[in-house]
């Protein structure tokens, strides 16, 4: 039964598993005052950074902010309407896109480092596939989030070329997307938008 | 205690849930000789569909392409490296971001339906808001197909515009990932690649 060895098999995720990162889960809007430690933030990281990108690029970096001066300068950047929730949120984590992510080429894909002088000569190239991973792994680490127990608050809505200049003054990062992290407060959730129906996403061939 | 009833606590995802979908998933490049179901593929997209979106704009559309016709039409458009895993793939998703997603914009968010002439009238901002949003959502996918017990063949080297020409002759919808999706066949991973240190990631602020 040599065969068998040689194809694993999956398993699949529990209905408690699916509840807790898609069915159930929601976008906090109040946070309960528990903390969130540097261990839980980590955590967060060390699922997210196994799941896949293009060629191994690895390009999203994750600037963690803890209550205090470092919020307080963050939180003048969201537009107004997410003010209050980056206030109130135990932690937060800006995720950026490394725009040199290149240059680690030849650590993550080692039998191409090639690639490296590839995306240094190729611009356009490397920023739609700096900012098409980067995405990707967002989208990683928002359900990472939800894996670890806590609510996600994700925001596109904050003056990003203000936030850079303060928090990425070298002008290497550009960030991407504002989640709010921590336990759920009062009243946490919205009523759920409609999603599209499957037949106006999915098509057959 | 109502104060409790209002703050829901949430569970963790348990060992296997996180071995299943982030620190033991890998990227499949074999497939046994077993179908997908099309009850399957819609499955995926049961559970990718609720995760967030700014906006709650969903622009990810995903084509399904079976064994046959289709994916003879389809391999063509796929790199030389990639041709063989997608011909022996039982199912691929074609995932593709939908350039005229704000047309749904007063289904999908009601409370703002004046979105969708914003959007009309401001390209960039309408495509960097579909790319973002869509890659967000081609990583809530690639975690929802390893939910369901299915391996993820994610690939972005494929001839773009000749497989949109192919397959979305209108031009309305633009391809961005190709996921080979099946049951793991023989030797079908490569060595694990490495990740970044978590130094080169984590800010602290």
């Amino acid at each position: 039964m040599t065969e068998v060895a040689e194809r694993p098999v999956l398993d699949t995720l529990d209905p408690a598993g699916r509840a807790l990162l898609f069915t159930e889960a929601r976008t906090a809007n109040t946070f309960a005052d528990i903390p969130v430690s540097d261990e839980e933030l980590a955590s967060i990281w060390e699922l997210a950074r196994w799941a896949p990108t293009a060629a191994n690029t690895q390009p999203l970096r994750v600037l963690y902010v803890r209550p205090g001066e470092g919020r307080d300068r963050l939180v003048k950047f969201m537009n107004e309407g997410n003010q209050a929730k980056t206030a109130a949120a135990p932690a937060v984590a800006v995720l950026a896109v490394d725009t040199r992510f290149h240059e680690h080429i030849p650590t993550v894909f080692p039998m191409r480092p090639q690639m490296k002088d590839f995306f240094e000569a190729n611009e356009e190239f490397r920023e739609k596939g700096g900012n098409f991973n980067a995405a990707l792994q967002a989208g990683y680490f928002i359900l990472a989030v939800r894996a670890l127990g806590l609510a996600a608050g994700p925001m596109t809505g904050f003056d990003a070329p203000g936030l850079d200049s303060e928090f990425f003054p070298d002008g290497r990062f550009r960030s991407i997307l504002v989640v709010n992290i921590g336990h759920p407060g009062e009243n946490p959730w919205y009523n759920r938008l409609p999603r599209l129906d499957h037949d106006d996403v999915i098509i057959w061939a």
